[in-house]
C-alpha cells in the first residue's frame, strides 16, 4: 500500500544556529517536508526583517531544496513600520512566546495591549500572528492563556491568528469556538504521548507538556474529523542527546522532542492508530496551506508501508528479509 | 552502546546480472560489507577465467568499495589448466551445487571422482572447494550428502574445502570431525529460522530449508562456542517480489532469502538474541579471512544500538523521537 501526499508543510520547526543548524535543517527533506516555517528564537532572537532574510539565506544555502517560510519574534523593538518592511521582504509571520520575567509580562503571560499597534498594522497587511500559549505551570498554563487568544481576536477579527501546539481540549474548543481568521497547530507527539509518559522519561519532555487522555482525545477526533482549522506544526526541537538524558541526579534536561527526520512517517503511523490516516494529506499539507494562503506546488511526497520497504531499480525490486521488524543494531549513518 | 568489527566478509553471496545486479550489489556495502564471495550461477554459469575476470569488472563498476573474490562453477568442461590459469587469475574457488540430473549426476548428488583431476590440481594450487550440500528431497538432503564431503577431504586433505550453508547438527558435527582444512558457513537467516517458520510462509523459504530447532541449536552453539572453521556466508538471494510473493495458488516462489542491505546489522541482532554477540567479529570477518588466507585491511564498521541512532555532524548529535520504535510508514528510497 502506497500514498501520495501533495507537498507536505511543518508550520512549526526549530531549526537552530551553527552546526546544529548544518545537522539538523537537511532533516525537513528527509522527513518528507518540502516547506518548513521557522522559529526565531535564535540568540539574539530574529526581531528585524534583515535578521530574517540573513537567516533565510543561511537556511537555503544548508538546503536547498526547502522553502522557509521566515518569522520575526514579538518583541516591544518591533514597530508597524518593520511589520510593513517584513510584509514586503515576503516574511509570514510573528511570533508571541514566554520571555519570562521581563517588561510587558504579567504572571509570565504578557500582556499584549501594547502589541495593539503591531497587531493593527498585522491586520492590515495580513501577516500571521503564532501565540505559544503556554508558560510557567506547565500542567495548567494552556487554559489560562486562552482568554487572551479570545481577546486579541475580537479586538483584531481579521488578523490571521495561530495557536501553536494545542495540548488540551480546552485549547481545541477555544480554537473550534472562533471565527475563520484562527487556527491551530498540533504536533505529532502531542498526538502520541500523553503525562504518563514523561513522567520518568525526559526524551519525552518538552514544552508544552503532553496532557492527559482526554486532551489527547480531543486533538485526535479533531484531526479525525478533518477539521480544517487544525493542522501540523511539529515544534521539532533538536538537543544534544547530553541535554536530553538523564543519566545521572545532576544531568539537566532540556524541553523538546525532536521529530524532523522522521516526520512524515511517524504522523502517518500515529493518525492511522487512531484511525485517522484518511487525513493525513490534510493534515499536513492542504489544511495548513489554505490558511496561509501558500499554494501547493503540484508535487508529492510518496509514501509506503514499512513491511513492504525494499529497493527498486527500473523493473527490478528486492525486499529484504525481516522487513518491518525491528533490529537492534544499525550501520550509523556516515 | 558501540561495536567497531573489522573489515566484514561475506563467503557465500548472489549478486545476479543485468538491473538486478546493479539493484543489489551496492546493498553489500549498505549491509556493512566490504569483501563478497560471489556466486557463479549466472546464465551461463561462470565456467572459466575470462567469464569470471569480466563478470568481476562488472561488478567493481557498479560497486568500486567492495572487494569481489571470484569463484568458478565446477562443470565437466573445466580442467586442471583452467585451475591453474584461474589461480594465476586470482580467482579464488570453485563451487559445486546440484545441476538436478545430468551427467555425473547420481541421484541429484553428483559423483566426484569424475572431478578428481580438477581438486588434485585445486590442491596443489591451494584453491577453495565450495561445496552446496543439499538438493532433491528438502529436509533430508544434507546428512545424505555429508558422506561425500568425507570422501573427497580423506581422498584431498589438503584440498581446503567449505560446505556451504550447514543447516543441520549432522552436518556441523561433520565439519568439526574433519582436519583443518574443512571450514562451513552459516547464514544469518538458519541461526534465526526453523521449519515452522517457512511453513505458510514464502519470504522465508529458501534452500535448503531451515531445520528443527534442534539443528538450530546446533549452529547457534557453533557459533557462540567461536568455532574458527565456522562463519558467516549469508547465501543473500535477491528475487523480484512477484517471485517470492503466494498471492494466489498459481504464484511460484524461488528459493531465496535477501539480506544483504541488513547483514551485519541483522546478523549482531540475532547473535545477541542468543548471547553471541561477542563471537560477532570473528563470525563475520576473521574466521573467514584467515580460513580463506586474506587478511583484513585495518578498515572498521561501526555499529551501534539502534535504540541510540541518531545524527552526528561535527561536534553536535540529536536523536529523534521514537528512535529504535517500529514505524509502520516509510518514503521509499529514491
Amino acid at each position: 500500500m502506497t500514498l501520495s501526499i501533495a507537498h507536505p508543510a511543518d508550520f512549526h520547526v526549530h531549526l537552530r544556529q551553527g552546526v546544529l543548524s548544518e545537522l539538523v535543517t537537511p532533516h525537513v527533506r528527509e522527513g518528507g517536508f518540502s516547506t518548513a516555517y521557522v522559529m526565531p528564537n535564535l540568540k539574539p532572537p530574529i526581531t528585524t526583517t534583515d535578521q530574517a532574510l540573513t537567516y533565510k539565506a543561511t537556511l537555503e544555502k544548508i538546503e536547498p531544496n526547502v522553502q522557509f517560510l521566515m518569522t520575526l519574534y514579538l518583541s516591544p523593538e518591533l514597530t508597524p513600520d518593520e511589520i510593513r518592511n517584513a510584509k514586503n521582504a515576503g516574511i509570514i509571520g510573528v511570533k508571541s512566546y514566554p520571555r519570562g520575567v521581563t517588561t510587558n509580562s504579567d504572571g509570565g503571560i504578557e500582556s499584549y495591549e501594547a502589541y495593539y499597534p503591531v497587531f493593527e498594522a498585522m491586520q492590515e497587511v495580513d501577516m500571521v500572528l503564532n501565540l505559544h500559549g503556554e508558560n510557567i505551570h506547565i500542567l495548567n498554563a494552556e487554559p489560562s492563556f486562552l482568554p487572551h487568544l479570545h481577546k486579541i481576536h475580537s479586538t483584531f477579527p481579521r488578523l490571521r491568528i495561530v495557536l501553536e501546539h494545542a495540548t488540551t481540549r480546552a485549547a481545541v474548543e477555544a480554537v473550534k469556538a472562533c471565527g475563520d481568521t484562527v487556527a491551530c497547530t498540533i504536533t505529532v507527539h502531542h498526538l502520541d504521548l500523553t503525562v504518563d509518559d514523561w513522567a520518568g522519561q525526559s526524551w519525552n519532555f518538552c514544552k508544552p507538556v503532553a496532557k492527559y487522555p482526554d486532551d489527547r482525545q480531543a486533538l485526535r477526533d479533531i484531526v479525525r474529523k478533518g477539521h480544517p482549522r487544525f493542522f501540523l506544526g511539529s515544534d521539532s526541537a533538536p538537543h544534544p542527546p547530553s541535554n536530553k538524558s538523564t543519566c545521572t541526579p545532576s544531568c539537566g534536561c532540556a524541553a523538546g522532542i525532536y521529530t524532523s527526520p522522521i516526520l512524515l512517517p511517524l504522523t502517518a503511523h500515529i493518525l492511522e492508530s487512531f484511525g485517522a490516516l484518511d487525513r493525513l494529506e490534510g493534515f499536513v499539507s492542504t489544511f495548513g496551506r489554505d490558511f496561509y494562503k501558500l499554494p501547493a506546488n503540484g508535487s508529492k511526497v510518496m509514501l509506503q508501508r514499512a513491511s513492504e520497504e525494499g529497493y527498486t531499480l527500473k523493473d527490478e525490486s528486492v525486499v529484504p528479509f525481516w522487513a518491518g521488524k525491528q533490529i537492534n543494531w544499525t550501520i550509523p549513518k556516515q
